[in-house]
């Protein structure tokens, strides 16, 4: 029994850089088709010949493509973290005070793991393996700027709204795993604890999510 | 470059209930060398022979013990939860306040992840894979009661401490992942953030943890 995702149908990938063109227009279907079986699984192990066969394209795609399976899930894995990170850019744009900016940004991060509920899975894989030039390019694509992000943020939140001092690379942390372990673990919510993870149960989690955050930094709750 | 443990002995797996005998001992061979090898690895696969050789015990033993491999790592999994059941239930005769209690409860999880840092990742496996009876046999061990500790806990901190309302289930998936995030993604921590993973950063991430939780409750931060 896979845990069946809260809707079915997988959404369309963050797309890529510039237009994709001759070998590009495989790539990123394959990307798709990946992205797609993963979803529709819950996460668990996809063949390159599923791959294949969902993208339409010639098992040797893959090798001319990205080298390897591997090499397909790292770039759809670093596809995925970019898309987190442009996110935060343009929420940061917007100027808002740090509560509202930290809140609208943790709302973002739960319903990431709703739209790509397996990208821990296969991140924290790759950070196990401990490959560096792989883990070197996650955290440049995520780590690294959101990292730069919440030091800002927490600086501001500080200054303008009382909130108590916190090491930004332990926030690091803290927020993103209270956020995603829901997904890793939804057999246990679903079967244990006989709670649907359904749009009606996301929106309650991202608003205990954000209240336990927000209050755990001195903020006031929503 | 897998991370190194901050402690690079692995700790004795909490024991078997009531004595081992016979193949028993055995047994808690193999699942001490697989918990050695994990441990040893930063969470990195072992193999069967591997973990056989480190037992001295034949091969066979595995499929005698466990029927499998898998039934093996189900059995490492379920040891470690019923572990931290049990810690709960200690912690839970003591008769704390609700602060103090959760603030022991975080801090032994954090301590527990040191000890045990690739428990999530077997876990994750075994709940995307989803076969019924071991996310039960798990469930029974470790999320029930943990979800109904948690329960009792809110409730009295509610009445005695003034915390907000505060959903159980929810509470008990962001807590573990808070908790736990840092020790999946340690090489980020290490390689990235250039912090290495010591028992002095343990402290102070185990202070982060539970003052972040405490204060997202509406408790006094330490």
């Amino acid at each position: 029994m896979a845990a069946h995702p809260p809707d079915p149908t997988p959404s369309v990938l963050p797309p890529p850089d510039g237009e994709a063109l001759g070998a590009e227009v495989t790539r990123e279907k394959l990307l798709q088709a990946a992205h797609e079986l993963l979803y529709e699984r819950a996460g668990e192990p996809v063949t390159v010949s599923e791959i294949c066969t969902r993208a339409g394209a010639n098992v040797a795609m893959v090798k001319y493509c990205f080298g390897s399976k591997d090499g397909l899930l790292d770039a759809l894995v670093e596809r995925l973290l970019t898309q987190l990170t442009r996110e935060i850019d343009r929420l940061d744009a917007l100027g808002l005070p740090p509560g509202e900016a930290l809140r609208r940004h943790v709302a973002e991060m739960v319903r990431n793991y709703v739209r790509f509920p397996y990208v821990n899975r296969l991140l924290n894989e790759r950070l196990v393996r401990g490959e560096p030039d792989t883990v070197d390019r996650l955290s440049r694509a995520y780590a690294e700027p959101t990292r730069a992000w919440y030091a800002r943020l927490l600086a501001e939140g500080h200054r303008d709204e009382g909130w108590r001092e916190v090491d930004p690379t332990f926030f690091f942390f803290t927020v993103i795993g209270a956020c995603e372990f829901l997904f890793s673990a939804r057999t246990w919510l679903e079967r244990s604890f006989a709670e649907p993870m359904d749009q009606e149960l996301v929106e309650r989690f991202v608003t205990h999510t954000t209240e336990l955050v927000l209050a755990g930094l001195g903020g006031r709750p929503a």
